[in-house]
């Protein structure tokens, strides 16, 4: 088994984890962290990056199979071609679905091709893992409905957007699945001295991420005490098969989100160096065999 | 969209469902129904076949895309070559994990590239789109544990076995999860005229096929009354993405057993007719996408 050199770029949240997973990967190596260039300056290495390179450029950890970029969504685009030109293939989450994901899909699909390298975009697990169930369920039972109910656990934008508000210091957005992929908001908020609670709440129930679903504020005296990184999914189809009706398919998953998220972001890695023709894939275009480490014969014996 | 020309091989249970699902796929036509010559000459044409050619030759139906094999597990390794060596590409069910299925991969995958055609075998629910989805799991959580409980729900080899004991005129084998892919069996038969009950119920639980598990056998007026065509999975992993333990993923169905296998078998015949390269795959070697008709522009939209 060929050991692929990895490198990390970014290290927020995602970014601690994926270096923990590469860690974990029989077939893996770290190359090292990339960090913008203010972070590396600064010098303060965290513990856990002890004998780790952190650069500012990948260029400096010599040859690179595979770069995971644990950077905000709206960098990607501009991220993810600097790498593969370099001849180093990506994966990203980027989370946006819909039309600004097949824009990225097919300016890196270009971007791939011409350097031979594979990038896998919006992977983690939705966009992703559950992309992949919703495209296998719509396979077995092709016409019905899908639900895709999150949580409980926390939304990141939302969370973001809430603690944006003028008064709020620190902010935490629950996702509450309420069945058939509606969901509740449930918004605590550490407010600034002297911010008035009642148009906090206003601010964050009128604002366009929360105004069409039910949102309820509460004042709390600690976000952080709040904070837990599990999260869940609850993916549920109804449909026929051939004609024959009532196919009840179901996926559920309670994780630590950024763990899972890192984790399939370097099986995706692993893909895109050993497995995938040069040009973008999402997750549902990848076998999932290829996502795994070990051979062939052993895989199809064991998991088939 | 290409309109794909799908001849169904046998007409027996699976074979039955195939038949709706090529009826009901947006980019198929049915060429039509292969059987063995003596049920071909019988004439009785089953009243839902009216207009379709059933013949004992598929050369009898002109140029045919792929051929969907619904014959018995134990005929695929020889049947299935004789259609890749005619340039079609062939899905079955072959259910026999492990060896068996590696040595069919194998020798199909050899049939296929002399032919330039692709063979898809062990396409079903388990093996099948359980097995993708164990992948995938494992993929996310690449330490821990799998569980797969069947049922409750029919089990076809387990029933064959237990009318095949002298005596039995009809027999009935029901799956039932007991938790952590342990089974009991639940064997209702229906005795002939003088047979002893005692000597049948013996004779099934001491047989191989049923010596492990907790087996109850009952004796019933009519088996027929007994028998529906649903089935169940639940699938449950918990284990460690990176080093971050508990994490919990589970895949559950409620189906018509037939109905959903079939389903499946025709996905996998679009795949292997429009999408995969000459050779032989198991599911979890194949993009979930590849399953579905329609462009791609519009399922990376709506489905990742």
């Amino acid at each position: 088994m060929k050991t692929l050199n990895i490198a990390v770029v970014g290290y927020g949240n995602i970014g601690r984890f994926a270096v923990d997973a590469v860690r974990e990967a029989p077939d893996m190596k770290l190359a090292g962290v990339v960090r913008r260039a203010a972070s590396v300056k600064k010098s303060v290495v965290p513990p856990e990056l002890a004998g780790v390179r952190v650069v500012s450029d990948v260029d400096e950890l010599g040859k690179v199979d595979a770069a995971i970029l644990c950077g905000p969504t709206r960098s990607i685009p501009e991220t993810a071609p600097q790498y593969l030109k370099r001849g180093i293939h990506t994966v990203d989450s980027f989370d946006i679905h819909g039309e600004a994901l097949w824009k990225l899909r097919q300016s890196l699909d270009k971007a791939g091709k011409a350097s031979g390298c594979a990038a896998v975009i919006s992977a983690g697990w939705d966009p992703g893992s559950d992309s992949m169930v919703r495209t296998l369920m719509l396979a077995m039972a092709p016409r019905g409905i899908t639900y895709t109910n999150f949580g409980p656990g926390m939304s990141m934008g939302h969370s973001v957007c809430a603690k944006s508000k003028k008064g709020v210091r620190d902010a935490l957005s629950m996702t509450i699945p309420t069945g058939t992929g509606v969901h509740r908001r449930m918004v605590y908020v550490e407010l600034e001295k002297g911010a008035k609670f009642a148009a906090v709440e206003k601010a964050i129930k009128t604002d366009d991420y929360f105004a069409k679903d039910d949102t309820r504020v509460f004042q709390v005296e600690s976000v952080d005490a709040l904070k837990d990184m599990g999260h869940g999914v609850n993916m549920v189809r109804k449909g026929v098969s051939g004609s024959t009706h009532n196919q009840v398919l179901e996926f559920n998953m309670r994780i630590n989100n950024p763990a899972l998220t890192a984790q399939i972001m370097v099986a995706c890695a692993r893909a895109a160096a050993t497995r995938l023709r040069p040009g973008a894939y999402t997750m549902p275009e990848i076998a999932p065999m290829d996502l795994l480490p070990g051979d062939r014969e052993t895989l199809v014996k064991t998991l088939v």
